[in-house]
């Protein structure tokens, strides 16, 4: 199970292609698995149909399984429709129950109903339950192939259990406790177990103060959980404290990916990073909604601008310093949407309060503002030898920088009350209120200096 | 060892306030123990010194290191300069040595020194070895905590071992195997471990293609990789394959959260995120110094414009229509990074080469830049009744959406491959080169249209 750069892939690759086109199937079992799935993944992403389907028939569902766990979630539709309906039952059995029932959330309705008819049945039903969970929430990630064990068995009978489970399990290293009822009692770590005596109770090994997530809980306050914790493994429960499944660590760094991503493209302004091999015109058409709308947010602008055609007609040298400030507005306003939504999804500003930090906010922009507006007024005063134009501008950053530095924080904040997400506030948007709000307060700054025949020198 | 929310967590600290307030000793111990070490730590941080200072004598270094492992770590300094200093050397002595570590590079040198001279020689040395590792390498964040076993070791000999070891191991989940000499040569799960028969050789039952990473490695490769293989543990090796220590999930976690918030500050142009408690100014400190760069950039972009001050004398409703057109262009090129640096952070743009990639960022450019500008063209010749205008407009979109998306996607591309780390092309940089190329791109097309006489009609 080495690590693969990409070139190791390809050459390893060599090696078990002559065994597929030599039809020598136990030398391409022998390099193939011997792999770590990752890499049997990646070299089997590369293949043409027809090398897939020889593989399908060299490997057992069990191995496809293996590969498929490992597969750009993407890519998994086509494979499934290659492959012959009952093995793909087959090797959909075998795949741990969360990720199947990701798999079947990308083929189209029809085909995951008669999958799940041809499947076995046991299988089948754990994952019918799975799909219906909500996407996001704990449910939807955790698994149904844990171990669990009673407090009254011993030490002893537990390991046995263990011994038993451990091929199937998602994970061995935290054993959960139920009563008759199924519900979540107690927890004990592998680590705990293998150090307590034979003949002890689970009851007096276990930890009774057990951790566990709602089966509605939001995936990311799952992934939080687990960091703070330093847990391998979260007991989903449902209101009645059931134990419904777990999730493990690995399917929380997946998590952690996907909403760090999600926060990040959210921030630039794309529904959803495209993937590097889709084409432009894919990618089109994920960014253009936003442009468009921009685009007409920007026409209100432009159209607003358009009230002071007459100011800005009567010096013309005004429009030089426009993009300068909406710039810096858009830039504070970015900040300070940052700060906002990063302590939001970190849970930060839980801590200490929204008013707090809008204060904090309020104040930096202050500081920035005034240094940025007096550094400016210098140096247009310099560039231009007009000390009223340099007011003006130095002025308007001021006053644009205060104000945008409170509006990039205010609304993440808003909305985050509101329940919407507030990396929604996306930077394009809040650049964009910025854009309008200080070349509004610079324009109308300008026509009265005009009117006080300051800036006509 | 329950998760609890903010208010629970107060009111379980009115219990042990009283039990503080009283000296019951016994009382705070069985309240407070039975709290996870995570929450013990939230707790903690909520207290005035001298409860603090009572909190030290009422719990044993053990007990204390437990907490430290799980403070802030820019709180940790006020705590470890706070207690006497003996007790720091043995709280130091008992915490991770990775943690241990990272608490060390939070004190002054002096303080340091003499906890190092104070402490267990042998805990003292693991620590200062790890002092030495580059920031952000997986020497940096690997532990010197782990269990090690012998190739010629039977199934059996290594449980006993392994019991024996576990209380003070990082994990015992993995277990890696070495020669005399130290070479790492494979590595077990416990998993595997207690399901093999008792007096199998750990040579039979281990694997010999263990997947390490090199001791300089950057922290964000070992956590995309720790990703991919689904590992709890990954070993750290030397040049000469030695065995140095282990880095473990909850840690990759940690280092994921990092990396992500510092790619997403770095987008949003704020050299490092603000922490809440942090105040005004030392937030506006941070934020400044991009903000001052980013105002010579903006005062660049007035000077260029300062060029084409004759054409907005001309014609004032040009002006009009520069914000939305540095508006788009900046949004679009902020697009066009995201991808690129998100892609590049998650290793996707490998697979398929950078010119497939700035092939598809150009076509993307063409379709959006080409539908924007066709919408822009009708809207402004519907408001202004002048097709020229519109049409001057509608081109300079295009032609900025276009530049825009090729400078965004390139930009970062350009810097990963001079080993610059591509986050640093922050949003606001490629924003205001934007806004500058597609301001010339505007007012130079207005200035030959004006020559042609279209526009003042």
């Amino acid at each position: 199970m080495e690590y693969l750069e990409e070139e190791e892939r390809r050459e390893l690759w060599g090696k078990i292609q002559d065994a597929l086109f030599q039809d020598k199937i136990d030398q391409f079992r022998a390099e193939f698995l011997e792999m770590h799935p990752y890499d049997q993944a990646k070299i089997f992403e590369e293949q043409e149909t027809d090398v897939r389907m020889q593989i399908y028939t060299y490997l057992s569902p069990e191995e496809i399984a293996e590969v498929m766990e490992h597969i750009d979630i993407e890519e998994i539709e086509e494979y499934f429709t290659e492959m012959d309906p009952r093995f793909a039952a087959q090797v959909l059995a075998e795949i741990s129950t969360d990720d199947a029932a990701d798999i079947l959330n990308e083929l189209d309705k029809n085909k995951v109903a008669s999958f799940l008819t041809i499947m076995d049945k046991e299988a089948a039903s754990d994952i019918k339950e799975l799909l219906y969970y909500e996407e996001k929430t704990a449910g939807s990630i955790m698994t149904t192939e844990f171990v669990v064990i009673h407090a009254n068995q011993t030490v002893r009978e537990a390991m046995l259990h263990l011994r038993h489970e451990a091929p199937d399990a998602e994970t061995i290293y935290y054993i959960f406790v139920i009563d008759e009822d199924k519900h979540l009692v107690g927890v004990i770590s592998l680590r705990d177990l293998i150090i307590a005596e034979d003949e002890w109770l689970i009851a007096e090994v276990m930890s009774d103060r057990v951790v566990s997530v709602q089966v509605g809980e939001d995936q990311e306050e799952v992934a939080r959980m687990m960091r703070d914790y330093d847990f391998l493994a979260l007991p989903v429960v449902d209101f009645q404290n059931h134990l419904l499944g777990i999730i493990t660590v690995d399917d929380i760094m997946d998590v952690m990916e996907e909403e760090a991503s999600d926060d990040y493209s959210k921030l630039a302004g794309v529904s959803d990073l495209d993937r590097p091999d889709e084409n432009a015109f894919a990618a089109a058409k994920k960014r253009l909604p936003w442009l468009v709308i921009l685009l007409f947010l920007g026409m209100m602008t432009a159209s607003l601008m358009g009230q002071f055609e007459a100011t800005l007609n009567q010096v013309a040298i005004l429009a030089v310093f426009i993009p300068l400030i909406a710039g810096m507005a858009g830039n504070t306003g970015t900040q300070a949407l940052a700060v906002a939504v990063r302590g939001l999804a970190t849970g930060d500003h839980e801590k200490d309060g929204i008013p707090k930090l809008v204060m904090r906010e309020a104040g930096t922009g202050l500081i920035t503002g005034t240094i940025c507006g007096i550094l400016i007024t210098i140096i247009v005063f310099l560039w231009q030898g007009n000390i009223f134009l340099g007011m003006l501008v130095g002025i308007s950053i001021m006053a644009a920088l205060i104000v945008a530095t409170l509006a990039g924080a205010i609304v993440p904040l808003v909305m985050h009350r509101l329940n919407i997400d507030p990396a929604v506030a996306s930077g394009p948007f809040i650049t964009t209120i910025n854009d309008i709000i200080s070349i509004l307060i610079y324009l109308g700054m300008a026509t009265t200096f005009l009117s006080l025949h300051l800036l006509n020198s």
